[in-house]
Formats: C-alpha cells, sequence, structure tokens
C-alpha cells in the first residue's frame, strides 16, 4: 500500500510545474510568477536526485530528475518572458 | 553524508512556496500563476505525508505537512487575488 502511495505522490510532485509551464508558454506571461520558487525548488530537487543516486534509489533518481529539468524549463520561460525583474 | 543532502533536499523543497507566497500577498496579482501546478503540488505532498505516517518517517511527515499549508496557504492567495479564471 504504501508503494503504491509513494508513486502517485512521486508522480504529483514531478509533473506539478507543467501546468504551469503550459500557461507561461501559452501566455507569454511570467510576471506574477517568482523567479525565486523555481530556483529553490531546482536546488531542492538537484539535491533529492543526488540523495537517490547515493542511495541507488532509481525511482527518486527519475522523479526528481525529471523535476529539475521541468523547473529548469519553467525558469528559461521566465526570462522569456518576464517584463518586470523583482521577486 | 547521504542523511545532509536529504536534509538540505527536503528543506528547500519545503520552503520552496514561501517566495511565490510572499510575492503574490505584497503585490496582490497572481494571474500569470497556474492554480492547478498548487493542486497538483498540495496532492502530492499530502501523498507524501500519508506514505510518511505509513512508513512512520517523521521527517516525511514534517517538511510535506509543514508543504501541504504553505501550499494550501498559495491557493487562498491565488482565490483571493485572481482577476482572470483560466490555466
Amino acid at each position: 500500500m504504501e508503494e503504491l502511495i509513494g508513486t502517485f505522490a512521486g508522480f504529483f510532485t514531478t509533473v506539478a510545474a507543467l501546468p504551469q509551464i503550459y500557461k507561461a508558454w501559452r501566455s507569454k506571461k511570467v510576471d506574477d510568477v517568482s523567479p525565486k520558487m523555481f530556483y529553490i525548488i531546482t536546488i531542492g530537487v538537484f539535491l533529492w536526485t543526488i540523495y537517490g543516486i547515493l542511495k541507488a534509489d532509481v525511482p527518486i533518481i527519475v522523479t526528481n530528475g525529471i523535476s529539475v529539468v521541468l523547473n529548469c524549463t519553467m525558469l528559461v520561460l521566465i526570462y522569456r518572458y518576464r517584463t518586470v525583474y523583482n521577486g
């Protein structure tokens, strides 16, 4: 049971950035989005990926590795579309 | 070493929502932020909290429990300040 809940939890937290990426890509508007949040998430999931490598835990490596890519994508969109420089 | 990296990873992913909460609270502007993202994150960290309870893993319970509260706070701010209804 725990493994099933862990799998779903990992799935949701991994794909969470997708709607924000889609919204930013479609609207080209990101000024209300905090770049700092995506920096901090990216550092966090990068560290979780390292943690997974040290523990040889494939699910942790895969879910957090995908999150690193998605959150970096969002950072690129923020720098490409933002018109104000704060927060 | 792994435990130290896991602790930092947990810290970063837990506090990640704070800059977005502060930016939304200060600017009162959230239209570019995706509510769906915060729904998905909230479901994910809620499931991680349940996972932690089933495994009796206190760090997982605490970090994800805090994330549930922070991400719900952001959802409240989104519904309080948004002026458009999409994404």
